[in-house]
């Protein structure tokens, strides 16, 4: 089962690595991992998805609050939580591939933010589907390099994570 | 200096905790953190911003790549990248402070992704400065919550990371 996790930290040295290193001795292997400040300059949130059925997902919440510097520990649901992804993506510009190129970007309302003769560079953001979607579109153009920021993700409503 | 690294890595077990825990080691605080995977299954793509001056810069990329499993690093820089980040932000919605964020939001090419009679949840996107001002601006009006992505970046042009 999909898995997002939202963990609220304390800005303290090597809080990311005790985090980190905490899914690898489990051997949960992380899809994708943000980590940013948050407005209050002493606490940041990490945000983590994984593929695990119920009892990683217990096990998981349960060590993760035992750890040093983490304040909150939350499984956000889909059906109750909005959730967003960010990609920069460099494609090879070609005259062959460039109306196909520009009309994806279009219909999935990204945005070209680089363009050189040789390629361009595409910002797109949604949810997992949507970009999944985008990039096996842009894949037989000749994709070059891609980014990606991994899920960020917040419950709907005033309930909030930190304490 | 406000610095960027890529980092192109083999999708393998641990790889994430042992680029946080050299962060950790050498004491150098992370500001943000970004892992996904990249167009090739077998590999991702870490993203790190942090602030550190010629020396430092030198130390980690040479650092990590001696690390296990590392296959490329490379400092970005802003003259000659693209940069984004995105955040998802919940603020009060009460009827003083509705029309404020919402003009703000237009102004900003900001998004309302989710409304309940409560509160808002706005996505934007853009380089860290913008997103920076974007926070100032919503404050004073009851941030509830922020979820940051930070920092990902790709080299302008067909110059590629991995190896």
């Amino acid at each position: 089962m999909r898995t997002v996790i939202a963990i609220y930290v304390e800005n303290k040295y090597g809080v990311l690595a005790r985090v980190a290193g905490l899914f690898m001795r489990k051997g949960f292997n992380i899809d994708s991992l943000t980590v940013g400040k948050t407005h209050d300059p002493d606490f940041s949130r990490i945000t983590i998805t994984l593929n695990g059925d119920d009892y990683v997902r217990t096990q998981i919440v349960n060590q993760l609050k035992k750890l040093h510097n983490v304040k909150a520990v939350k499984l956000l649901e889909p059906a109750t939580s909005v959730e967003r992804e960010l990609v920069l993506l460099k494609v090879k510009n070609t005259p062959q591939n460039r109306s196909e190129i520009m009309a994806a970007t279009e219909i999935y309302r990204a945005k070209i933010i680089d363009y050189t003769t040789e390629a361009m560079c595409v910002e797109i953001t949604g949810e997992s589907s949507k970009i999944n979607a985008f990039i096996k579109v842009m894949m037989p153009l000749g994709i070059i390099e891609i980014c990606r920021t991994g899920v960020v993700a917040l419950d709907r409503g005033t309930s909030i994570l930190e304490k």
